[in-house]
């Protein structure tokens, strides 16, 4: 049986700093992972456009459409790819569910406010305040991980796929030196095939986007 | 057929600005809609007890106990119980989950940067900025709302609870003042029977946590 492929939809361009990081990741290695094709389509990153708006009423990435369903939000689409793979065991359901959202609700936010702080809003007192609140909160998740391989049961999930995806860019800004066991399962988690993949090709899409762009401003006007 | 209870835990007690406001109201609100009857226990707010980190590695609440079953995460309770159930049309799930992720992904973390920048750090600069982030985003939120009166279809589902749980405590702090789209969202789904009962045994809850509380401290030492 051949399945259609899914379209997921991410920007034409993104800064530096930021590629390697679009939550489009998310959606291609989910999709690597199940087994599902997809092809890439892509909205302008600045201005955003009304096309974009209708599809995410954020104006955010990605999108995933498949035939007449279009859905937003990367914990919600890794869930849908994951309907009926080994990426969410029926049985388990409800266990893989509750760690997904752990990572969308009580990890990714305390990562964020750090990041905001820090990185956009370059507030030192503020991103050591979100610093000292990210801290305790990933000791907890390592005690959690302590002996385990996978969040639930001996297979990795979808839950494992969002956890890692939002404990990467953090270990990246150095957030987890402390926590071994999270940088160990972080290092687990991207070494499989699936994420090798969807990052390889997640890059080749900016360094695509990066020579277009380049070639645009040095074409004579 | 009759159901076996669930079990719902909350804390012991917490102060007067939390009651209200405590995540255990979503669980309550859920079975409520659900139709699922259930019993409530208590863990203690302060100190933690090692109990508590068994079923939460967060420290948090709810937790939801179902025979073996023992889940955390207010968005995984809430869906976990949808289950079967008008909340959750098993032909609207992805759109069902899209937005009650959104709830807690999209929205949530800018409400709680704002409502922890100003009432937890007293940071004026900080508060000012996490509310021009979420100004806007609660604008496309009344934009997707427009017109309707829930998220998914014609019927209110554990989306529009999640989300209008998430926007209630906002709006009790002004912050939906210029969105009259939300403010009716938040005020339609509040008048609801299940919400009602909810809210009640859960102000209940605390007053007569408060009075044990206030007996405790006036008994003869």
């Amino acid at each position: 049986m051949t399945r259609a492929p899914v379209t997921i939809v991410t920007y034409d361009w993104v800064p530096p700093f930021a590629q390697g990081y679009v939550r489009e990741i998310r959606a291609r290695w989910a999709a690597e992972e199940a087994g599902i094709p997809y092809r890439i389509e892509t909205v302008p990153v600045s201005p955003k456009s009304a096309a974009h708006r209708e599809m995410q009423p954020f104006e955010q990435v990605p999108v995933l459409k498949d035939g007449d369903l279009t859905l937003f939000e990367s914990g919600a689409i890794a869930l849908y790819l994951a309907e009926g793979t080994a990426l969410l065991p029926e049985s388990r359901r409800a266990e893989v569910t509750q760690w997904l959202i752990a990572a969308l609700n009580s990890v990714e936010p305390q990562v964020m406010a750090w990041v905001t702080a820090g990185l956009f809003d370059k507030d030192e007192a503020a991103a050591e305040r979100a610093m000292k609140r990210l801290q305790p909160r990933l000791a907890q998740l390592a005690a959690a991980l302590e002996g385990r391989d996978w969040l639930v049961g001996d297979t990795f999930s979808v839950a494992d796929l969002m956890m890692v995806e939002v404990l990467r860019g953090a270990g990246d800004d150095g957030a987890l030196d402390d926590h071994p066991v999270l940088k160990a399962y972080v290092a687990r988690a991207t070494a499989r095939p699936g994420f090798k993949k969807a990052m390889a090709d997640h890059m080749a899409h900016w360094t695509d986007a990066d020579r277009a762009k380049a070639e645009k401003q040095g074409a004579p006007a």
